[in-house]
């Protein structure tokens, strides 16, 4: 397994040079220039990503990491911690909404346990079990340094180790986790400085007196972990989740491969937060799917200069946004090479 | 052909009957209840569309229709009328946007001549010329009220001939036509009461120069028409298009059947008022696929209480944004059909 410093190692910033060379070949095409907006500028992103013209796409996968949270305890969701495993079942056999929003984007799904309080035994299941959930961060960190180390490296591999087997070109990071909204708030809080009852949301339904209990618990713990923003390993381990480090390890092995990585909801948000901060030049490799209808996604996604695909109000997790706007992702780059230009089709240009 | 009344006496508005159903199906599907937000209300306009609890789409076309103005004499366009044949073909040939985008969403493409200004001859095309492009509505009506109603009933014919041929469950209507924005603006300010100067856009793009000269027509025009807006024939015939009016038609057809019909852009919106006009109730069957970035295409869509799906800065037409809107509408079905309830997924629901 790769070491988290060999796979920053790889990553390396998009290049501009190919900009030009992109524009010139979209404003030939038959269409007013710019006419295709934000298609267009997809397009543009994947020949920054690829760093090339040819932005086919071939291999699409979604990755679901699953984990549970010890924060759990202190009532922070709606539904009990055996959700997350009985989900991963759901998962494997194809009947979740990421599955079925998957097979319609035609990418696969890989399910990976990070950590669920029950462990799941099945083969097709991806096994990197850093433990039976984290500990409740109200109380004690949620997790060692090495263990946040180990999430983040695990992540990392079993993206890589999916390239390995066939080139992915466009991947989507989604998870499930019983409590994990409340320890994704906590970091985004923690990184971007921000109060929780403006970023903390109802998770899977909570009413009015839950959330405010939710923002309660978050806030406390917060003052109690005291979670170093500058040190996005000590965030991790203070208040992050086994799955939220592994999607973290999977954006930057991504970005070291030169993947298109599709950032999901508000969780899959904080582990992209996450991975940029371990290294900025991850955000490059990155798009984001859609603006969950959670808390305050909103607000960081302008933190992070991201100008979601979607707005549909959905707020699942799972990969199921990804999966959603991976269809959109893969218009942008079939105009590209698709389309006919002025000059193939016959077509008179601008009036002089 | 079917009379225009004849169509109009088709149109039954939807039912709420199956919404209790639809709605308790949602809520048993393996996710927190309203989570997949649109989605789960798209599925439930299929239903009431449909009338029925089965919504799998099997069928999806894209009309575009295609037509001449003889305002564009005007300067209100940055391209010469030659560019609609030239663009007919190649939708036919395959190299257009909306070709493209149809293909990743599976549907057919049809193309209908409504009256370009030179005739294109070529076996794909469906010919319903009314005649070589309309008249310059700045100088006189661009129609007659015989062509106006012969526009919309042909349109529908367009739609219920390709229906017959086998049940469409999608369909999108899109257009190509030089100077047509400046038509649809023009009935859109008739209809809603507006200013031009907020209605009307930049088209294929003209600058702040071009765009204050085509607003200048546009209100000069309608000053010297005076469009009736209690009369959607009247306002179409007097300073609408041949294609705008088969749209209209292919509308009202598509609601005769309970077909789910794709709203495009800002010339289709105007399409889609003037048959909600016509017949209310199809409005009703009316799914708005993208806002698009022409002109007030926000405004117009508020007044029409309608909510696009997507909002991407799309300003092309064709039906690209219908197309591209499709696998999302699709989606929405996949998501009530295919998901695992938590009773067959033997996942734990809400604490008590």
């Amino acid at each position: 397994m790769k070491s988290l410093e060999e796979v920053l190692k790889g990553i390396h910033p998009v290049s501009a040079d190919l900009n030009l060379q992109s524009q010139k070949k979209l404003d030939r095409l038959t269409k007013p220039q710019g006419s295709l907006g934000r298609l267009e500028c997809l397009a543009q992103d994947l020949v920054r990503i690829f760093g090339k013209m040819d932005i086919g796409i071939n291999r699409r996968v979604i990755f679901t990491f699953a984990a549970d949270h010890g924060v759990t305890r202190q009532g922070v969701s709606l539904y009990p911690s055996t959700v997350t495993a009985q989900m991963v079942l759901n998962f494997l056999s194809g009947g979740a909404a990421v599955n079925v929003l998957a097979r319609r984007a035609r990418a696969d799904v890989r399910v990976i346990d990070a950590g669920t309080l029950t462990a799941v035994l099945d083969p097709r299941l991806v096994v990197r079990r850093i433990g039976p959930g984290t500990k409740d961060f109200f109380l004690e960190d949620a997790m060692s340094r090495d263990e946040a180390v180990r999430s983040v490296e695990s992540g990392a591999d079993v993206f890589l180790g999916e390239d390995d087997s066939g080139k992915i070109d466009l991947a989507g990071v989604g998870e499930m986790g019983i409590g994990n909204s409340a320890s994704a708030a906590a970091i985004l809080c923690s990184l971007f400085k921000k109060s929780p009852a403006d970023i903390a949301g109802r998770g899977t339904g909570l009413d009015s007196e839950g959330l405010q209990r939710k923002i309660k618990i978050i806030s406390e713990s917060l003052d109690r972990r005291r979670p170093d923003p500058s040190d996005p390993m000590d965030v991790l381990s203070k208040v992050g989740g086994f799955e939220i480090g592994q999607m973290a390890g999977c954006f930057l092995a991504g970005a070291s491969r030169r993947t298109a990585m599709l950032v999901d909801g508000f969780i899959s948000t904080a582990a992209a937060a996450l991975a940029v901060r371990l290294c900025p030049s991850a955000r490059d490799y990155l798009i984001f799917s859609h603006r969950s209808d959670e808390g305050g996604h909103g607000i960081i996604l302008r933190e992070m200069n991201a100008e979601p695909i979607l707005d549909l109000r959905m707020r699942l997790g799972e990969g199921s946004g990804a999966a959603l706007a991976m269809p959109i992702v893969e218009s942008a780059a079939a105009i590209f090479a698709e389309m006919a230009t002025f000059e193939s089709a016959g077509v008179d240009g601008k009036k002089s």
